[in-house]
């Protein structure tokens, strides 16, 4: 019988180690995807992809091993050589072939040049052929990107004594009900795909205190818009014990300018792959509604339409508004009208018209909807029933509340439209490895 | 307008802040629940219950502004007070109320006396009144414990070089095919929701080479047994550039090894107040599938019925074994019959009735399954072709190969079955905040 011993020590050097090695006899053991060949006859440039970025290889007729009329684009490769200083090359370094052995082959060239610098095609292109289009280095710097913000999320919040929760993605009945739910059958029982961990992250928050969740949220909404997915991920928190909703306000500050900075820190490279510039979040303007309606209306000469709405143009033009005067990329717009919020959301004492939630725009999109909750059991049910809404399938939610909750609100932020404002697309499928959208149930 | 500029420091203190203050005059503020109150008359101790654990406080009459009989469990208040060293009280610390403010109150009585040490009530009862139940503190222990072991994945695979990614739950096509897939009408197409990210993970270790994801997977199994449940969260990596499947193994070890080390240090308490022994993860053994069959066969004179298929009896008996023979809770059973395999699998070239896989036995459980993938397109294709399936709805995934792939694998661990045999629990279910079996699906 053999040990299984902790992870294998590996033969192979992997790019941060190979960029350590200085000029030398010394053989060196590379494993990687060959990304582009430009062959000049006694020499040829082999690019080598990894995990870390490309490497810059030379075959040399009569000094590597393998003809190069053998290697092609798309091969997976263990190969050795040595290491010389080339300016010419990426990070300066190249390695010289000695000996090239193929892992594998594809079985047909590649129907995209993804070794292309910028992939030149078009959006729903590049969707068709996602597991080939996201091996070129732009398209898959934008998902580590994604990775750091998520994980920002995560780290920021176990430092401000949150826990992780695991919230069942089937169920009885939505927060939010109705229309934008996915219906199924549950061994013959019916069902639906949460549209959110609402529900459950309440419920915990009487657990925990503060909870927090990254999971992946489903809405049937028929929009086809650039901002729309069906199904994308969704990063929830809910905190007891707040004073008021500015509490939630801050907490969410405080992650981003954590996430900004674990960015600048370990995801430097992807940041200079994609020139992006990355945003001021030492402090975010809160504008209430009704006010924010009225400065872009002035300024902008747009006559309001609906007083309890805001039309995503409207939007947009916030997000300009506050860019022009304030210089700043975000801002919170609070007290929402009551009428466009869920039953759950606290209504504003001074004003019961309005909330006491916000939206948080990001270059004039929304990428967070949170607020501070009701936690009175017969403000709660009284409010349900003043909506005229059944309790049907929210016994056990509203049971918490009878039990005893803690004054408490949450958020939840959209983890691909937040990467997508970061990024500077336009789209959010650009955003999302594998988009669902009305049309896109594939790959 | 206002600023929201970062965290807002509170005026309360948390346990770990308020176990550091100094017996004295000084007055701290504190937030929390009443979790129980024993009233002596002229003195009470109201035990409040914190995100950290418990705090002992005291009511005296004459010296607290509230009357006790004001004062009920489920409360959340928040408090004012001296802190005082006492031998008897949790931590050796009480808190001497003088004023108390009641921020929330319970509509009804609580229905679980969730204040006693362990509750005292059937699992049936526990899920039924899961938000209550969940408060008890050996209950929420629980879930800190399987907190360490998915924040535990993330770090170590963060620190081997793997990127996470979110591929979608709703799909065309399930990996592991047939009868055990949630089926539903997306916009009028049919449509699935994914029981494994295998197809999605395999895809992205030509875009990363090493990826992992921490998402639910959905499964309409129809087993009503103390290890299933209908919907889980997996842990799943999937890495490139393997020698064998035993790179696979030596990653899971390092990750085992890992999360005992984050428990040991970070969920210290939990682990006590649970008092669980954490297992050991220096090596870990590898047996073949035969072997095992015919090990357990003979030491426990049992008759092999099935040679291509372990019973859960037998999974017991193999980790019965290997805990008496070897004092190991964990061993790899490797090299498991290819038709009891998905296609994708790698056969053994050595003998092609087995394949190059294995599951991972803890304490007799199946906590993961795991192996080398096939990568190249002919003979994952005539795999396909061999066992009659047909290509439909599969046709991205089997293009991402014939584009090229380097040799990988990988596995996929139920975090929930994981933590289950961690606290040594005999249902699942335990383990699950809400769990979705073919009878629940509240709350």
């Amino acid at each position: 019988m053999e040990f299984a011993a902790g992870i294998l020590k590996k033969e192979t050097l992997e790019l941060p180690q190979i960029l350590e090695v200085k000029e030398s006899d010394r053989e060196i053991l590379v494993e990687g995807t060959v990304h582009s060949i430009r062959n000049m006859g006694e020499i040829a440039f082999v690019i080598l992809r990894k995990r870390d970025g490309l490497l810059q290889a030379v075959w040399e007729e009569g000094k590597t091993d393998l003809s190069i009329c053998h290697l092609k684009e798309g091969d997976c490769v263990r190969v050795s050589g040595t290491i010389h200083e080339e300016e010419r090359a990426p990070h300066g370094k190249e390695l010289r072939l000695s000996k090239v052995e193929i892992l594998s082959s594809p079985a047909a060239p590649l129907p995209l040049a993804i070794d292309k610098w910028k992939l030149n095609t078009s959006l729903e292109t590049k969707l068709n052929l996602r597991p080939i289009s996201l091996r070129n280095i732009k398209e898959r710097a934008r998902f580590k990107i994604q990775e750091g913000v998520c994980r920002a999320f995560r780290e920021f919040l176990y430092s401000q004594g949150f826990t992780e929760v695991h919230t069942p993605k089937i169920g009885s009945k939505g927060a939010e009900g109705g229309s934008s739910l996915f219906k199924f059958s549950y061994f013959h029982k019916p069902a639906i795909l949460e549209q959110s961990p609402q529900f459950y992250k309440q419920i915990m928050v009487g657990v925990f205190d503060r909870v927090f969740e990254t999971g992946p949220v489903f809405r049937a909404e028929k929009h086809n818009t650039r901002r729309h997915l069906n199904e994308y991920t969704s990063l929830d928190l809910e905190m007891g014990y707040i004073d008021s909703f500015m509490d939630i306000c801050a907490m969410e500050t405080g992650f981003l300018r954590y996430t900004m900075e674990l960015l600048k820190k370990e995801y430097a490279k992807e940041l200079k792959i994609l020139g992006i510039r990355l945003p001021g979040t030492d402090k975010i303007l809160c504008v209430r509604f009704t006010e924010a309606k009225e400065l872009v209306s002035e300024k902008y000469r747009r006559k309001i339409k609906n007083p309890f709405d805001l039309e995503p143009e409207e939007e947009e033009l916030i997000g300009r508004y506050f860019k022009e005067e304030y210089d700043s990329d975000f801002v919170f717009v609070t007290h929402y009208p009551s009428k466009k919020r869920p039953f759950y959301a606290m209504d504003d004492p001074e004003d019961e018209r309005f909330t006491l939630s916000f939206d948080l725009l990001f270059k004039g999109l929304e990428v967070t909807t949170g607020g501070q909750r009701i936690h009175d059991y017969n403000m709660l049910t009284g409010k349900l029933e003043r909506r005229g809404m059944s309790r049907e399938g929210m016994e056990q939610y509203l049971d918490t509340f009878k039990y005893g909750m803690p004054p408490h609100g949450g958020l939840g932020i959209g983890l691909e439209r937040l990467t997508m404002q970061l990024l500077g697309e336009d789209n959010v499928r650009e955003a999302c490895l594998f988009p669902r959208d009305m049309n896109r149930l594939e790959p």
